[in-house]
């Protein structure tokens, strides 16, 4: 175990013994670069590992050597909304681009990481999901379908018979273990826990750096212990998912302010922030934080590389975007988005028990492509995390330029 | 009203007409000074603000000139936990050490206010409490006895039999807004809303600074447009009772995040940012954010200056310090802290609905009393904020130097 660093600020001065201090990881590193285009080579990577060492500041660097990037941003992977092009401008621009595949079949997950390749030499990420086996429970399914059936018939349609499981799965998942290993996109991280332990060797033996998300402590302490590159500290402000490993333990809904510093004292491993981050100045605070990198999702989602709905783009800027909470309702696990009126009406005391997820999606997907073909525009998906109205809507290159500039102004209003 | 910045950092590099822009603000400043000890002369006073002008960087000195602290650092006032002799402490360290009387009578509450002045001759605040009159319902109030009936039974104990209105609002409270005025505190904040208009300008004219809690934007809109001279963002991770303004509105629970970037934008007064705030690190983010001070109640507490007992030192620093939520039960307001045994049994599922604030107070402060009589310390009230366990016990003038050099440190870990 590395020293910690006696100024009490938490981030360790020494060499991170998993991540960079040794020369494993320079190879790795330099394994990485290979893959990703290898417009670095190892003895670069060297010297600078070097120097850092010598003037004692290891800590700005670590996790953007790692991640072979140059400005510490990480396009939030947002399945669903990011966009192969997304990816590619922001990996361009010199941050992180991110893919989330967790809902996608592993043919177009293949097809979306080859497609960032031919865009992009840089580094990007690719996001899994590991949610565990949905539990079967007829009685449940058929409850929660009656009670959306209203609706459903308000829109000239009817439910769906049965609920259908359309997980993807990455626990177990062998197929798409084999379509990763053989992609080997440089980056991967996990949502919804962790996979399997031979699968993370696996996948680390590959080359591949890994990254875990946590909302709170315990479960940022199982992403460390398990061996993994870096960990996601995502505050409650977040938008969509809830990245929570057991839903059955009381959710302490720690805020990205918290939680960032929590995990930076805490941990050993680079801490990644997340939840609320709109622009540059709040890049800046997650780092003053001790956070080695920030991952931004809703400000990216007014790129028109993204695959947002022009509704949902104008509900983001709109006086929607200042107003988000959290539903389960919608796929079956916590996620916040700004209100429609599936939320409401399924926030009301008599709505039974919501059907595990994925089950939960498919009534909500059909239910709202019954609306919006109906002319209905209020039940579509528009994660969101708090302080949305922030976003922007401009070019993903441009956007990460701005926040560039952004994160150094905010450095000014910190006094020396 | 003054231009916004064009950066778009939602900082005004212009200068604030309501605070600073003009000489009444120097002389406010001045007479404020006066009051708390006139160790800084008006013509020193003019200089720096000119010098300030010329150099074009208003955002950081605004506040902190308004306020006569040479640090960005406010000791949250913490009702019962706060004492004169930790704002004393903390005023004389260079931050803006406080004193909550929201709860105290006025003679009780003019006393703390001398003793804080007997210690120092730096400017100190004062926080009151704008709750507005607890609906009767003896109903309701019998219920809620009813309910907590077993509790104090097991102590061998009886509910009282009515509920009494402790209040000491500020609301309508001429006898303690008279004993403001003649003791003028330099600075005085408001809790749960703001006073009558009147009552605000009376305290403006007598040349104290006025601060207003918001926890969303609308309230924060309101504190502007009532002309206060700045906003303290409470975020949902800070401890103790939420700023609410209308209980009867959805609570958007915003993190300190997102509010803090919030305000900052669109507001043109400063923002003085709280909420799971407990180190350097924590308020230069703030300050990155678009702060111009943090506050810090939790980090606070561990100080051998504060009224805190041994037990709730001890939490603070132990694992119930990782843990805290929500409970409207002790007090009728909604406020954070260490669960204890009072909030699981009153977050049962059959519990009654609670009386207003303060009612439930009376209730919970006989139930508690009985348990500590009967050697039961699980009872007692634990505000704390998110991330209490990275909080510190020491001195609160070594707190604040600590502080200090955590924020500068934290400064080198944004990039230039």
């Amino acid at each position: 175990m590395p020293s910690r660093s006696p100024g009490g600020d938490g981030l360790p001065r020494t060499i991170r013994g998993s991540s960079i201090g040794n020369t494993t990881v320079a190879e790795r590193d330099g394994r990485l670069r290979a893959t990703a285009g290898g417009h670095k080579t190892l003895p670069y990577t060297i010297c600078v590992f070097l120097f850092r060492l010598m003037v004692g500041r290891m800590d700005m660097g670590d996790l953007l050597e790692l991640l072979g990037i140059e400005t510490p941003i990480v396009q939030a992977p947002m399945a669903g909304t990011a966009t192969p092009k997304l990816a590619i401008a922001v990996s361009n621009a010199g941050a992180l681009g991110s893919i989330g595949i967790g809902t996608s079949p592993v043919d177009q997950a293949r097809a979306a990481i080859r497609e960032i390749r031919s865009g992009t030499d840089r580094p990007f990420h690719v996001n899994l999901f590991c949610d565990p086996p949905a539990n079967e429970n007829p009685v449940r399914d058929e409850a929660w379908l009656e009670f959306l059936a209203p609706q459903f018939h308000a829109f000239g349609a009817v439910p769906p018979e049965s609920l259908v499981d359309t997980s993807q799965s990455f626990l177990g998942n062998d197929v798409m273990l084999a379509m990763i290993l053989e992609e080997r996109p440089p980056v991967v991280s996990f949502h919804f826990g962790l996979p399997e332990a031979e699968v993370l060797a696996a996948l680390k033996n590959a080359g591949i750096i890994l990254i875990g998300c946590a909302t709170n402590l315990e479960d940022a302490r199982v992403i460390e212990a398990a061996g993994l590159d870096a960990v996601i500290a995502q505050g409650i402000e977040a938008g969509g998912h809830r990245g929570l490993f057991d839903l059955d333990r009381p959710d302490e809904k720690l805020g990205t302010f918290a939680l960032t510093r929590l995990l930076a004292r805490e941990l050993t491993i680079p801490v990644i922030s997340a939840g609320g981050v709109m622009d540059g100045a709040g890049i800046a605070a997650c780092l003053a934080l001790g956070a080695q990198a920030a991952q931004l999702g809703t400000a990216f989602i007014g790129c028109p590389e993204s695959a947002a709905s022009d509704d949902y783009r104008r509900a983001l800027l709109g006086p929607d975007g200042a107003s988000t909470t959290h539903t389960a309702a919608i796929s079956g696990r916590p996620a916040r988005g700004m209100v429609n009126h599936f939320m409401r009406e399924t926030a009301r005391p008599d709505a039974p028990e919501i059907p595990d997820y994925p089950l939960a999606y498919h009534a909500y997907k059909s239910l709202s492509a019954a609306a919006l073909a109906a002319g209905n525009h209020d039940y579509g998906t528009r994660w969101a995390g708090q302080g949305a109205m922030l976003s922007r809507s401009m070019p993903a290159a441009e956007l990460v330029e701005t926040l560039k500039s952004e994160m150094s102004a905010a450095r000014t209003r910190i006094p020396n």
